[in-house]
């Protein structure tokens, strides 16, 4: 098995995503919010590019979600808080959702033969659906106006930890340099990752805007089993508890 | 202070380089050579982008030396293995060097304040020399066909936790995420720097190529207290020993 992480949308190729399972991250704070809504009973994400089609997609009973800037968009129903995505409004909701960095990576991505989302917060379950499917693995970091992002480095990493625990001694994967990089970047702040977000350049930012609750909450490991998986241009949780 | 390390050449913007130090780094093999050559006598090292380029600045005395794919150029008199760079031939003598990825990384920086050369050999003296001059500082790690290579991941954590350790906690530098995960994954391997640069893509390849011990050199810490310097298009040792 071959793992290949990338820091950042713009170094990611569609093309090279062929055939391959994809896990998205964008810790702070898109694929937090995909994974927090889904546990929360809502009926699915549509990832859009652009606030205009996010609009034009939208049917009386769905939500709209999303940001430019950190900051949530006017006529939106929902901004990029992880706490706005566990609320009861939400439940059997179709979400529309667009952010500046997040629902690109999943865009970038819709060549692959799977596309999963990760984050902290469903890591060992994103690693493991992953792994079962059996195919070479492409972790994209969806990063921040196409630079890497620590917070995403360090759960690509981490998911390159377990994945390499899951595959074992005997076939051990190949992993490319960067994912070598993050999983030591990772494994050497795995006792303090909250604190490590502070100190990222989102986390910082975040936290200037009001947000170090956001940040904390996103910091959390495995709180959720649960792993969306692209179908037909939704985000729904996978099926594969077995 | 702000430090910012750059993942490959592919990456790095000449304008941003203005008014910086930029440290590059080709650990495997460039900037371990030139550092090698610098102390061993050789007068200068003259990157130039092409082999067309080094035959046509080449006088009588000079030396032409460097690789594409790893192996010696017809007509060159030396490759680039670092073990060539440490020869009586070289005392005295102008080369004129062409590699894959390290001289195109020391043309991307032209536009700096002041280039210097980093690699493991030369990384303390290399950190305390950029620290010195007390401008922002680049670090350019030069990779491998535009891909981020794990040697110069490494060698750039090191800069910047020496970087880190110099300014002290009054002035802690900014580091950007890029600098802040090299420096974590540089801290976790701090003690087996040879068996990381053998896991790395480039030390596979050169290791399957005969040039083990290229590697093994070329991961020994600080062995020469030189820093070379670009001047006038010719890369000659730092004189700043105060």
């Amino acid at each position: 098995m071959q793992i290949e992480v990338i820091a950042s949308v713009a170094e990611a190729r569609s093309e090279d995503l062929i055939n391959k399972t994809v896990l998205v991250i964008d810790v702070l704070r898109a694929t937090s919010n995909i994974v927090t809504a889904l546990a929360h009973g809502c009926l699915g994400v549509v990832p859009v590019e652009t606030v205009q089609q996010a609009k034009q997609l939208h049917k009386p009973d769905d939500l709209l979600g999303g940001e430019r800037f950190g900051r949530k968009l006017a006529g939106f129903h929902l901004g990029n808080s992880p706490f706005e995505y566990s609320s009861e409004e939400i439940r059997g909701k179709r979400i529309l959702m667009t952010t500046s960095n997040g629902t690109r990576a999943v865009h970038k991505s819709q060549k692959a033969q799977t596309l999963l989302v990760s984050s902290f917060l469903n890591a060992s379950a994103a690693a493991n659906a992953a792994w079962k499917l059996g195919k070479n693995i492409a972790v994209l970091c969806a990063g921040t106006q196409d630079a890497f992002s620590l917070e995403d480095g360090l759960c690509a990493g981490l998911l390159v930890d377990k994945l390499a625990h899951l595959t074992g001694k005997g076939a051990a994967p190949e992993v490319n340099d960067f994912g070598l990089a993050m999983r030591a970047c990772y494994l050497h702040n795995q006792d303090r990752l909250e604190e490590e977000l502070n100190k990222s350049h989102n986390g910082k930012r975040l936290i200037k805007m009001g947000f170090a609750e956001d940040v904390k909450l996103c910091a959390r490991l495995d709180i959720y089993d649960l792993v969306p998986v692209l179908k037909g241009g939704m985000l729904i949780p996978l099926q594969s508890r077995g």
